[in-house]
């Protein structure tokens, strides 16, 4: 599922940030061939997200270092599972510990906060999706935490989906401006989506023939009345601090997809532990 | 303060994520020579951190766009304050937007967040300081973001402080044997810190006249318990999951530093947008 | 149109190529102060496309040298037109000059062949757009050059778009497996592209309601029976070494696309060449 | 022959250009293991170049896929012939057909064109050499293909060749100037080349002992003549839109080495594909 | 001992930039399969440092070579010892010959004059150590060699170590308003050293408590003087053109630290040849 | 003379391992908008070389500081004189000081010892050249170090010259396969060097019409009779351990070129000190 093409890099800056030059305690404290066992275990509930990328952070610091994984990408664990054990050179995991860590706890705790919000509509026709309120350099994998956690991704950058936003529309002289030129200059490959804040724009905007309605910032009640207006004619999205609604509110107004930026903006690392063993 | 050296990569592989190849909205939907003026504004209370990364985002992307700072960092701001004011082109400003916001809600939730710890153990002698529980890739602006809310920095990495852990300890065979090692290894210019877990630790590396203790996990007794013993000795450090805990019961127990990992690993982001002016 | 973000690297890497360890005939033959004016002379009538890169490329080697374009991108040249006046330090023009030219001439000799492409189908409503058969590295500038000539885009790479083609049918063990393992997994922003082969298989995507129908590799008679099937219900494109067919008569078999490798694959430079003047 | 210290980062490019953000077709349509096999086959005849290239972007891409070559770099391949087969994990293959075929296409298209023009002058003591007119980025590449096809190599690059051009000329103050400079400065390890334009300046560079004479579009006639004042004093090499002349004409006027920039500015990529097999 | 997370780098750019377009020599004269044997031989006594760097070269280049080390870092080789025997593909071995050299011989060079300086001290309590007067872009692997000679490290760079020198006392207004700035914004992980140039410095950087006092310029009578006044309440270096300095007379005056620019910015490579076998 | 598209990659380097995750120092203690001025003073005599490094180091830090040269590459400074003024923000200053001071005096100290060398040799026609035995990564600069010194330099790398040496020999089985091969597959632009022990080789050598022959370790009268013998039929070149011998008597056998390893690889930094000023 991950490609590590692009992923080594986040992680070789990963290490090298943590690593600076050299590790002062472990290298002056442990004999250069200490073994030792160690379990990355759960010290609270969760979606487990980033087992791959503890292997691979001890795959580049050091491969003979082995990772044994019981509780893959995806699974939920209870507080107190085993996640991995790990072996190895004592030097080498002490190093790749905080970092491995890091990644796991932080990928975790977007897992977990995603399918909460899945599980809160589940019944419902509406799937949740993220955005483009990263971690700066880490999207890539939050985005993939997403999608473990049963998400869906919304577009990845600013290149690989159309979004006319409010300040879009101010800029190019009105809705139909925008999404002709749009239409005229973007690849056929993607879709068209546009931004809209009441009604007036909603029927603008299906008169250009969208082909996604993002309703932005709007009441239960407004969000409602838009897709009954809308009728099927266009995909419709909720965004809008929806991090802080009743999704399951939202969900209900007939909504297709959730759009939830705290899933990446807010995220509370999910507590995990590396504990050696004698 | 922040040398732009390091930062420059960090912001220029941020743009590079979110611009992959071109923002085929804007340069679609804009004309090439439109020009803009737009404010950030706070959505919520907050301290503000990141406003000159927000400027050197756009040096790189357009240095003839002008970010004019009405509210720097380290500056409190109460919901709806404007920020900052920004003009140029309009396709610049709209390709930074997101990049410029997400470092902007990113680093003034940490700062926001650690300002409310430090006001919490206001009158006692405790500082508050951060972790290496960063966002990978991050951590020197993460750090920066914690002084900017009034803490202060630990280690920034393996190579610029001593930690000796449990799972060192383990592996070196015992508390003196690792503060031995050390000592006649690291450089003198680094004090040497150990973790320890109780009370027949603390007596333990006060005899090996250890720098700084971090007691780790203990309760407010044990801890009160731990630093009167101490008596002066040594500098004491409180952690573990002080996210969690009652700051000031802490900083009561005479501590003289509290390290707290949910500063950087479990932020929330500061509300603030980029609002466009016609 | 252009953004440097990424196109620095580009030409940074070029420079470094052919600059190695220093110009050594430049740098032993030429005064250090010596300045010069010269031209870039089309030699043969084509597009112009590349000046921005032209300009580019000497502020990152020399920004004191100034490049006056009297025909930019986009633009028809005949042979003996001036394109651009440069004037500046000799060194600094010599060392770019190869660099400057290859870009140029690489860059033009694509928006040239595109225009002959876009001329040949005029009057019918199909788009002539490019592949992912492109000189590796170069892909984000021979896009622009195509756009420049008159074309269209497809997608830029494999995240930015959805094309099933026939190894991925074979792959995941049929048409329909594969469509609703794509619309359950990728982004809603992007439309679904299925490669077909014959009439069985464009009535199997048409059952699947995909976006878009890329005919591989039929003839115009196949491609007419093709396009008037699908009736308007997905976009039709026609595909497979379009370089070596009469292309007004694919457009006129009513296709919406016509992609054409040769575009990018096969390209000859357009002659310019820089003269220096006394 | 390939040394991939240099190369690896050419790869690495060309596979993130193309990967963006991931495979979304075949990440969503394929099954994880799906394991499947392949061939690439000619579709036209040519000399093969770039099946080292081939097998190194599955290295880095996926180390577990096997290519196994049957008519490597130089061998000429009827249409038809299967060039190599591959087998291993379907997604990783998938990913990289595009990156392996881009290379493997552009190479061998040189190739073929180099053994073309090689195969004109059979018999003639001439050789044929490349020049900097090259895709940028890709020279070491190319370069390598020039030499597979039957071709030699001129220098790569600024600094590992000295060749004093028309605008030296004019910005050092005469031919004797710049030669003498040159000699004054340059390593004792490199060959002195300067371009002439008529015999008047081939009499001057004779007169400063140069080692290699560059015949500037001159016509057969010109050629002749110069080679024959020159007689055996410096090696001879013509130059100057050489893709479009008869070259044994040019050859058979006894130059030492014909340049011709076609050979990579303007290359025609030698149809291949890759075949998956049930 | 060594992190190649980080020495990667440069041993990468090391290769790159001695390899450059290929080793045209070998590549011409050497046939493809050759496979050799030779051996790594001191030309005059020292101590080696480094072995692991030619390793990790041949381990870059190619995986196959294989080096048997009989003389490890920090062991002393009298002239005419074989440090390691090296076999595997001849092209492979000669292309990465000077690189590993270059390493070998100035690592071992550092490492042996470190060690002269240590013996020099031998019965007295001091330490040498190095300084940040470093080869740009080397010093993690210098400071390497400092302590495989025997002596220890100061700060690595401006980030990990605290050093108040003579413009920063001149820029602050005064030591006692560098100490508390520094106090009061620093980590509290670090020491803080201040430099001194007269006992009435000694006496104020005492009065603020500071933790090492570096003595700079000193004779060896003030010297001593300082150390007795210290009495212990400071750790005492003694700094500046130590390196032409009777280092014995220098230790004897009770400094618990000498430091030398020398041991780097002054080295003198250790003889070492690379002989091939028949 | 410098070209910083290769360049700036060194000094950024430089900056980033010095400056790590920021100076605590000059960031802790000396207010951000203290200005400064200060001078660069020779503290003994040498040739300068790498003031533009300097100039550079502090545009790529702040290009505020501003730096006036009254000493420039390749004059000879006596102890005492001020060789640069600079001026301008005191923290920048501070943070640039030891990589600028490290850049000059090593390429000072290279400088200052090729002129003693050049200067042994005055009137005879022989010139002093460099070799590959340069530190890792700063070959470029210690080249120009030489140059500047009044040297010349031999090959910068294995592409861009091409020397024969005894490993080539006895891994190609003889000196004539070993020309032979070269002169098939070598670019017509380089000169062919090969290395030889004694005077059957240097026969054998001429034989092969060599353009440059090196003799490698021998003793003066054995240089004179190979010089006498070769007559003028290739450059001579002396080379073997030439730091250690009397250049004067090498360079009256009458060789062309003496090449000196430790010109790089054995320097000793030229003392230059920065003093601020109240």
């Amino acid at each position: 599922m991950l490609n590590f093409i692009a992923i080594d890099k986040i992680l070789m800056n990963a290490l090298a940030e943590d690593i600076g030059n050299g590790d002062i305690t472990t290298n002056s404290a442990i004999p250069p061939d200490k073994v030792i066992r160690g379990k990355y275990i759960a010290k609270e509930n969760g979606i487990i997200c980033g087992i791959d990328i503890v292997k691979r952070v001890f795959t580049l610091l050091d491969p003979d270092v082995t990772v044994r994984v019981s509780c893959g990408d995806g699974v939920y664990a209870e507080k107190g599972t085993t996640i991995a054990e790990i072996s190895g050179n004592a030097r080498s995991i002490l190093i790749g510990e905080r970092v491995s860590l890091n990644f796991l706890q932080h990928l975790s705790g977007i897992s977990t906060y995603t399918k909460a919000c899945v599980d809160k509509i589940a019944g419902t026709k509406a799937i949740i999706v993220d955005t483009r309120k990263t971690m700066p350099g880490l999207r890539v994998l939050e985005k993939y935490a997403v999608k473990t956690g049963g998400g869906r991704n919304h577009r990845h950058n600013l290149s690989d989906g159309i979004l006319i936003k409010d300040n879009h529309i101010l800029s190019a002289g009105g809705i139909r401006a925008a999404v002709d030129a749009v239409r005229n200059n973007a690849p056929h490959t993607l879709k068209i989506e546009v931004e809209v804040e009441n009604m007036a724009m909603v029927r603008e905007v299906l008169d250009c023939h969208v082909d996604i309605i993002m309703l932005d910032n709007m009441s239960i009640e407004e969000m409602k009345n838009a897709v009954d207006f809308i009728g099927g004619r266009a995909l419709v999205e909720a965004s809008g601090n929806m991090g802080e609604k009743d999704l399951l509110d939202v969900a209900r107004t007939g909504v297709d997809i959730i759009s939830i930026g705290a899933l990446t903006h807010s995220t509370r690392a999910l507590d995990i532990s590396l504990r050696f063993q004698q």
